[in-house]
């Protein structure tokens, strides 16, 4: 299910406090509060409060390890993003500029639902962080260490007093490790990047047809034969644990079952329903390979695993995968046809559903909840399952009116390359859901972003989860009603900027991969290369690998410009919201026209300055038909800008003929799988140019 | 001793192989080579090597395990640099595209002087590298790396036939960990830089009075009182000791004695001369503490603490510091006078020989090789030492001259913000040095850069390094003639580049240092700031002190632009290069004249860019002054370009207006310790346009 974005339809639900407070801020020319997600309230005091090296930290009331680490961390943070040296540290000092009380502990284990809720108060004098529990703390410091900024007087926080707590109690990013192995210090980072956004689960998606990729004292086939030596020790996992402990994360791990599980088989052919024997797989896709549903084999050996896994993973919850077998092995083994027979077992949806049954009991009966993709989801089954949904909304509304939990997932695939607004628009509470009634709506727990890895690796997996996972993170901790795309395209911005702290490569990962691409080369060369990397993005969805010439694989190369441009392209972001500014002033605001036609000017230029480049390279001259194809769009909407300005109205045939022309320049850049994200913004203004040679406000 | 750039003599002193490589290289079209050191000897071969997925190593001959180590990391680098994804590898392919044959092994602790030659050869069905011990096979394989070019058949290398050697022995990088605790993962990745520009010593500057560095478990109160907790724990230094092994490089450690010792008498008053109590310093400079030379409890303490050392560092050679010590505290203390006085010590710099030779005994004794700085030099000591000079070649030639080892640091200081130009002309065998006879000359073991680190911090201290390093480390391992400047400016900027994969952030550490002091601001904003910081450079040699307003210490935040702004400006050094091209063409090549004439119109334009940050950051505001001079010199050179070429002469009186107004405007930028590299271009232009009109070619 996807949606559209629902653009400023907030503003109209009446003045929010966080508007009021941005308003007040407005007003005043103080500094725009930079926070993602939004808090549930923000009140704007008087005074800011100053950084300088006096600035330390008393923690009051109930007292951890895991506090004193996470002031230390605060430190740590707060000096990464202003440099400034902290005085050596005396423990909890009387007057300190940040008092943080905390009532009592949180659970031993984190758990579903716990308290999160914080109240931060920041004055000329100081600041004071008050929560329950431990978790409310971790996500008031890192509120405080967005709100600090470089002012003309250095450092400052301003005065404000926050009460803030999340909307969905399950705000999770799912990272695959399976299909391209994702090294732990990545996991880390962005562990740290969901602390920074407030989300609480990480879901950590360990097997697949590509790779096993956890240790197993038990079956250490497993992990020797399916992994190529890429897989996590169970110490790293313990340490991967504490760390996401430490930061009021959770780590759901999952393992897919009975499809997606070709790895497992090449160690173990006998859980599998074909004859084997079984390779890793290289290809991406939906593949035969299943587990034996009517073997005992299977859930004697099923039972030992996730006996280890349960014990290795303390969380409640245990991902049992389940999605997309295609039944090819089942229907093609007679030993499971007759099974099937016997039993009465009508079709392999019901021998599907007769396996999730016995392994969701196995999970049940290791002390676990199990969760699982929509297709676990079937008749009898206990009500403590939990639904994730890759199917939608509905499919969510759906298990909560059968009294099932569940959390969303569909519309927050960030390997499909959406905007951050597309994903801002998905709700857990719309569409049908919204018409549950609260204690349904009380069972969708929350979402989880995915990031699938096909196309990612250690060198670019942040750029395709970051920055956008904010605004998802932001989707699910914020009221409802914080919808505003321009506020939450300016906060993310920033919030972006400020991720790079957190030592996320969603920014800085770019250079480098186009310095790859372009060789040695002139500072001018790499800069037109630059520039059409940041016009560009991938195709979306799922079309990259319907585009692509030569089957993609595991083992090929990440060095394309596909894989170095962003997902959602700023500088064509940009150009369009000043499409359509100009465009809402009737074509009448001069200025606005000139910086358009500086941006398609240069657009237009662009390809003749990358052509050098693409003689030289190989992974340039790729993007060659894709940067021709650019450059002539920005011509055709130049002309067609410029026939606006001076009132020379484009005919309905050449209106056509370019709209057509535009369109097959966008075809062009799908050869090397990339789009033109501007290219509506070109259709707007060509099709205003023929609007009677004026032009007519959009919408 | 320091000495000017001599530029292109080498060009006629002889046709040297590598000249006549590039040439050779140039008449075809094929890619220059990018190496740095140049090797010995190159010669361009036909045929080119592609890199692709099948691409796998073997090793022939001698085998070891830093051999295999070598290869696997050999392979992680080539695949940083082109992202290709080798296939699963086997042990030793019959068919490897690398076959490395190693003759025998190198000692088990690396020595001075141990053969790091090697002989590579590429065609186009693979690639030959050979060498007699695995040292010199951790060099070739650098040399292979730097060859990998993108082309437009993909990754490449370019067949070649390269025989290579050291041309000095000791050719090193001393860190100081001390003034500013560099961590761990910051040593690692420039350990790999090392290697990768074949420098073989890490030298490690371990104490100061800012602090003691490392663990000792004979007095801990050395490591635990004497360093905020900002220490290296025994088995981290062990950690170091092996990867700086398995890339050719001997680890020297160095404990500054008996000056520059503060930090040990925090917890050891009882070896000071003084009275104590004593502090962490926390400022710069050179202080009054100093070791008691006539107590018999100093010499046991460090008997006990030189053994405990020496068998943590397995390097023959051991650093006893033994420079700066202002003799103030001997000179306070009765004790010591006396001692003086009985023992017919005449003055402190005989004290302090005495103490030297004490210490130069024990340091023996444990089987070690002393080596220190100047002061150690002193008449009797054994030919076994090792002098470090800080003093310069002509004190290095006085060493050799009476049989003592020497190694060159002066002219190496990277710290002073030296040009690559500047460093590179200075050569261990030049000045008095090159009148030596050459078993003399065999004394002069080579060169050491030094990375003081009063102004550099794990975040900055890689750019304060790279790349200039580079040329320091080309001018220690290559042939004395290989000296030109273009050349080597050409291929610093490659190297430069290509040591980011090895994890250095010399480059990617200034976007976020801006980010930090522009805050959040527009792009338009932040490209003035980043305009403007390219420009500039901090303040040279020892004048960053002199001009602070504020004392700097320990504790300074290094947040201002002086410490985000490269040591050496690029585009101020294009601008020059281009300006000389201008006036040597006597102002006539017009293309030039336009180029300058866009640059300086850019820089002249900057400053209004800028203010409307300078308003809202204080970082920015600091240096407002600075960018102001700057934008006001490049109007100055803009208006004296445009009457050179509209041939209207500049005045006498004008042209010494404006060079007054110059170094005005100098003097203007050093008030925020920033520096106008251009400054000299500009003068160039503004004489141009005195001299009768027209211009005449400089020098």
């Amino acid at each position: 299910m996807t949606r559209g974005p629902v653009q400023g339809k907030a503003i109209f639900a009446g003045i929010l406090s966080f508007l009021f407070a941005s308003m007040a801020l407005r007003g005043q020319c103080a500094p725009n509060l930079n926070l993602m997600p939004m808090p549930g309230k923000v009140q704007v005091g008087s005074g800011t409060l100053k950084i300088d090296t006096n600035f330390n930290v008393s923690f009051v009331g109930y007292r951890e390890a895991r506090l004193d680490r996470a002031g230390q961390r605060f430190l740590v943070q707060l000096h990464r993003q202003t440099a400034i040296v902290f005085a050596p540290a005396q423990p909890d000092p009387p007057k300190a500029t940040l008092i943080v009380t905390t009532d009592h502990e949180s659970k031993p284990v984190q758990e579903l639902g716990e308290d999160e809720s914080y109240t931060l108060e920041v004055s000329g004098s100081g600041a004071k962080l008050h929560a329950a529990n431990p978790l409310g703390v971790l996500r008031g410091l890192q509120t405080l260490l967005q709100l600090v900024a470089i002012s003309s007087d250095g450092f400052v926080v301003p005065g404000v007093t926050i009460q803030d707590q999340p909307r969905f109690p399950w705000r999770g990013l799912m990272i695959d490790s399976a299909r391209h192995f994702i090294p732990l210090d990545v996991i880390k980072r962005n562990i740290d990047g969901m602390e920074a956004v407030k989300m609480n689960v990480f879901h950590w998606h360990l097997s697949e047809n590509q790779g096993f990729r956890v240790e197993s004292h038990k079956f250490p086939k497993l992990h020797e034969m399916g992994s190529d030596g890429l897989y996590y020790k169970q110490d790293e996992i313990r340490d991967i644990i504490a760390y996401a402990r430490d930061r009021g994360i959770r780590v759901v791990p999952e393992f897919d079952m009975p499809g997606h599980s070709t790895a497992w088989f090449v160690g173990h052919s006998e859980l599998a329903s074909g004859p084997g024997p079984y390779q890793i797989e290289r290809k991406w896709g939906v593949f035969d390979p299943a587990m034996d549903p009517t073997s005992d084999k299977t859930y004697k050996f099923l039972n030992e695993l996730i006996g280890e896994m349960a014990k290795l993973f303390p969380d409640q919850f245990f991902h049992i995968g389940g999605d997309e077998v295609n039944g090819k092995e089942w229907d093609a083994n007679p030993k499971i046809q007759e099974y099937m027979k016997v039993h009465g077992i009508q079709n392999n949806e019901g021998l599907q559903a007769y396996f999730s049954q016995r392994v969701q009991d196995l999970v049940v009966k290791h002390g676990k909840t199990p969760v699982g993709w929509d297709e676990i989801l079937i008749p009898g089954v206990p009500k403590s399952i939990v639904i994730q949904s890759w199917r939608g909304a509905e499919s969510l509304a759906a298990a909560a009116k059968q009294g099932y939990r569940g959390i969303l997932s569909n519309g927050y695939y960030l390997d499909l390359g959406w905007t951050a607004a597309r994903h801002y628009a998905v709700d857990p509470l719309s569409g049908a859901a919204a018409n549950l009634t609260l204690d349904e709506q009380k069972l969708v727990l929350g979402g989880e972003s995915c990031m699938w890895s096909e196309f990612v690796n250690s060198e670019n997996v942040d750029s395709r989860i970051w920055p956008r996972n904010a605004a998802i993170a932001e989707r699910l901790w914020s009221p409802a009603d914080v919808r505003d795309l321009a506020s939450m395209y300016a906060r993310l911005a920033v919030v972006s900027e400020w991720l790079e702290w957190f030592g996320l490569t969603h920014r800085s990962y770019q250079r480098p991969m186009l310095q790859r691409i372009a060789g040695s080369s002139s500072a001018e060369e790499l800069a037109a290369l630059t520039a059409l990397a940041q016009a560009l993005e991938p195709v979306k969805d799922y079309t990259r690998e319907e585009n692509a010439t030569v089957e993609p694989t595991s083992q090929t190369p990440m060095n394309r410009v596909v894989d170095a441009v962003h997902l959602e392209s700023e500088p064509s972001r940009r150009f369009s919201v000043k499409v359509d500014e100009f465009l809402a002033s009737s074509c009448r605001d001069v200025a606005k026209a000139a910086e358009l036609r500086s941006q398609l000017t240069k657009w237009a230029a662009n390809d003749a300055r990358l052509q050098p480049l693409a003689q030289r390279s190989l992974l340039v001259k790729e993007a060659g038909p894709a940067s021709a194809a650019f450059s002539q769009a920005a011509e055709l909407a130049l002309g067609a800008l410029d026939r606006i300005t001076q009132g020379l109205p484009l005919t309905d045939d050449l209106k056509k003929q370019q709209l057509a022309a535009l369109e097959a320049y966008e075809l062009q850049a799908h050869k090397a799988q990339l789009t033109l994200p501007a290219r509506l913004a070109f259709q707007k203004v060509i099709e205003a140019a023929a609007a009677n040679g004026s032009c007519a406000a959009p919408r």
